[in-house]
């Protein structure tokens, strides 16, 4: 399985991904999930890729091949996000017609899903998560994030803290909270977790990290979660039946301090 | 869908689950499933379901009228837990059985689930979940909960805050917040959600709380986490290109107390 997101803020986009892939609970190897194209300083794209390994790995070898071979139709000529996401597209729903072609009459899913990111100079930055059929959707105002892979652990904690405001590296602190509970939960997620953190109109990927599953600062992050969320439950409001030494157990204090008198 | 947990602490055990059900969604519906049976001094048991509406509702009826009937073998004739999680897999396999034969040229599937708990006097309190194909397990040190239904997104905050010290009303609060993470993430689970919290040895079921989607305690419970997590949050590790107050940002706050000089 994979886990990869990737959120939408005012300065800028946060990518995560995980590395791990399995093909049976007994066959887990490691391959990055994040591909960075930052060929030119007029465009800096990310593709994160979910599904069948053999089919995001013909994407991008047909992607850089494109490059190098400066074909007509390549991540360079296109002029906006939305040529990129058309293109990736193309791209995809081809690598996966070839995969069908060569697998009919094994079982192997070949399908393939991708989150696209970044910006073309002239443009705004953008997300879009592309289905393995090759349609594909952006992110929006009341949703500014998008997931591929086993996306359910870690969801409640993006709806609870992304909101307009969310700042970059909040967001990027957040998606690294969301992986970490999803590596907790499901043992087909795992690390080593990249980050990047692109800020808008800088054309740079300066802002990237690969945390080992030893990594001092995940250790850290993880600790300070735990620790800031058993402090955080111990705020919550008590039943009525519970003789705790607040005045009104069915209200937390934060609610009573804001009226006068209470 | 439908989610619904229990936990096994130290001092009793906690049950929480909602009320929603659905046959595609426009046809949405309210139904308990949380089963209280508390008929004697000797017998406090909790019967939680998922699954095919039509089979849950046949397995409380027969575990009723075998009561009713005084029945060789109902939930009063079971002397231990286990006796007890017995019989209520064989009266699910009955009623699976007897729905796959009316079924039989429909695509319906009739399978349901459940979450068995409570105490049999003389014995320990003890948690079990059914699974429709009649086989159950029990809790364990290291999983002190069990879930059925929609479980993915209410699982991190579980394994992130429930341990072997929780008390009782805690692990009431961390279900509510499992519950409430999976309410936010998913249509098809939806309030009055049902709290029952059992303190062992009492055998009695007077700690229940009902709450609608307006309860005042539900909407202070939210409140307070999402608050309180927010500030949770502030506290979490800068990225070392951060220029932060911090002196050191790879480490959360608490860690550097912990070390003289630093």
């Amino acid at each position: 399985m994979t886990y990869c997101l990737a959120v939408s803020t005012s300065d800028g986009l946060v990518f995560c991904s995980d590395s791990r892939t399995n093909a049976g609970p007994d066959v887990l190897s490691s391959y990055s999930k994040m591909h960075i194209f930052n060929f030119d300083t007029d465009h800096m794209l990310v593709l994160l890729s979910a599904g069948n390994l053999a089919t995001t790995q013909a994407v991008i070898s047909q992607i850089d091949a494109d490059l190098e071979s400066d074909a007509s139709e390549s991540l360079r000529s296109c002029k906006k996000m939305n040529d990129v996401a058309t293109y990736v597209s193309r791209v995809s729903r081809e690598a996966l017609s070839d995969a069908n072609e060569s697998l009919a009459d094994s079982e192997v899913n070949a399908a393939a899903s991708f989150i696209l990111g970044g910006q073309v100079r002239g443009g705004s930055s953008a997300l879009y998560m592309i289905y393995s059929a090759g349609n594909f959707i952006s992110t929006s105002d009341e949703t500014p994030y998008l997931q591929i892979g086993e996306s359910k652990y870690g969801k409640p904690i993006l709806d609870r803290l992304l909101g307009e405001g969310t700042g970059l590296e909040d967001a990027a602190r957040c998606a690294l909270v969301s992986m970490d509970s999803t590596i907790r939960a499901n043992a087909t997620v795992g690390p080593p977790v990249e980050v990047l953190v692109y800020e808008n109109g800088t054309f740079e990927s300066d802002h990237y990290i690969k945390l080992a599953e030893d990594d001092s600062y995940l250790r850290a992050l993880r600790a300070a979660w735990g620790e800031a969320i058993q402090t955080a439950f111990l705020e919550l409001p008590e039943f009525e039946w519970e003789t705790g030494s607040r005045s009104d157990p069915a209200l937390p204090s934060g609610f009573t301090e804001e009226e006068p008198g209470a």
